[in-house]
């Protein structure tokens, strides 16, 4: 993962994705998708998560995704838990890998997981004390730069929450997570910054989640890269909106991610028209909200044999 | 120009922008929104074009909207012209400030004003030399990264078409172009960062216009200010796209800029909620083609409260 000219990218597709759809996607369609990132190339997929099926109707067969996920040879399979509880019930259904997410702002982590970061950070001690060693961590840190309700995060607040968490076990990957995807680059590259310096021996391994609502999705990715993150979360498809916030866009789009790192000589690993392929099909899921230029721009490439005066 | 927490914008939609809109914008309109832009903030406005009225029958009142705009105080009126002729029409009709186009790409120069970039060097040295000493020149290096014809343009390629026009005038201001909307942040920087060099002598003013067919809009124009470039291209409402190229969106928005760059702390005098308001009408213009991100999200933002389970 030091690699400077190598970026892992963690499909969140199938859950970040999937999670504000409100028809029930099909488990087989599902678990076809799955495949076919898989078949592109990606080799890390957040897979679904273990929540309150009440909650998210849409994830309630995480049991046979996460299953059908674990089959692929050498996928480092995520799934998401919101709490010690589910995190168990994944670890039964064969989880690897679980994703632990809290949120810096105390309004978003009320929101988000009913509890204070506090109690957040006490659950997550609990949830790591009883996990078996052969099960990887990943801690998504929510509005690590900006709160839906709050506006801006400092980078103080967001390092003081890191202090017990990277305390309570080390070895884990932290996505600092741009939750509102109202952040900016230079944002994005200073909490960066200070977070490795500060935690330097800890051995943690720093992702970026980032979001496209305004337009800056890529550019974050790239000021994350610059400051040495080599591990992006991004969505096929742009797949990730927000039900609630009409025109809001998701997630920064895997393609748009891969067609921007293959420009500039950055291995991903995955096949861009393979991934095109599947995320043209996910975009047509029936109540997806979509996102990314790449999939519009690449099919009316053909055509773009026209111009006026143009520069 | 210079200052670093300073990025003067030129708003180009409407050249750029109405130009491949097919239903003719009355000219009433195209002076309102101009009106309006103004307002917004902006001071550097490409109003229209003097090209071809059977070419492009949308641009075929420019005279009447440049008129329009010379009475705005301070505003910088800058309107295209591909050849001296046309750049003559323009000064008899008061035009202060001429943008010449021609590409790096034979091809891309050949589809666009019918001759090479040899034979568009030597008009330009007509046209500059014929010039009143009062107007300013603005060239527009088209293809200056990319060719839709022939892919990737070389720096060499692009350094070697300044060479004589930066010979035959000084004191103009250069605007790279990448004109696909295809190059990455890392190639911009590095074009910038050889032409500044090179020409370091010439009291060239660098200035770069992008597109965001693929999401990088934005990234690319960080990438410019980054390298030192401190005057931006941009279009309302991402007014812009090929008519030829479905669902590629065009120039990067202007307000996705903005957002931007306040969000950096990088002032452009431009008032945001403004813009949004000239915006969301030029994409009502019937048979617009938009693109951008802030417009839709800060049209849901009102709404966006609830959450389930996010990072």
């Amino acid at each position: 993962m030091a690699n400077a000219d190598r970026v892992d990218i963690v499909e969140v597709g199938p859950r970040d994705g999937f999670q504000p759809i409100v028809p029930f996607i099909a488990t087989e369609t599902k678990i076809d998708l799955v495949h076919r990132l898989y078949d592109a190339g990606l080799r890390r997929i957040e897979a679904t998560a273990f929540v309150s099926d009440r909650a998210i109707p849409q994830l309630s067969d995480a049991g046979r995704v996460l299953k059908a996920a674990e089959e692929l040879p050498d996928l480092d399979v995520q799934v998401l838990v919101p709490n010690r509880r589910y995190c168990d019930r994944a670890v039964e259904a064969g989880a690897k890998h679980v994703a632990y997410v809290l949120s810096v702002s105390e309004k978003h982590n009320m929101n988000n997981v009913r509890r204070t970061p506090a109690d957040s950070v006490e659950e997550y001690r609990g949830l790591v004390a009883g996990l078996p060693v052969d099960v990887a961590v990943r801690l998504n840190l929510a509005t690590a730069f900006d709160c839906p309700f709050d506006g801006p995060v400092s980078v103080d607040a967001a390092i003081a929450l890191l202090e017990p968490l990277l305390a309570a076990r080390s070895n884990v990957e932290v996505a600092l997570c741009d939750t509102t995807g109202r952040v900016t680059p230079d944002r994005v590259s200073a909490l960066f910054q200070v977070a490795q310096a500060r935690f330097a021996a800890s051995e943690t391994v720093w992702a970026f989640h980032g979001h496209d609502t305004y337009g800056v999705g890529v550019a974050n990715v790239l000021a994350a890269y610059a400051a040495g993150v080599r591990v992006m979360d991004a969505s096929f498809g742009g797949l990730g909106g927000c039900p609630f916030a009409p025109g809001a866009t998701g997630n920064v789009a895997t393609e748009d991610v891969v067609w921007t790192l293959d420009g500039m000589g950055i291995s991903t690993g995955i096949d861009l028209a393979k991934l095109l392929a599947v995320a043209e099909d996910a975009a047509e899921l029936p109540g997806a909200l979509i996102g990314g230029r790449v999939r519009d721009a690449l099919r009316g490439a053909r055509s773009r044999d026209i111009v006026a005066v143009t520069q």
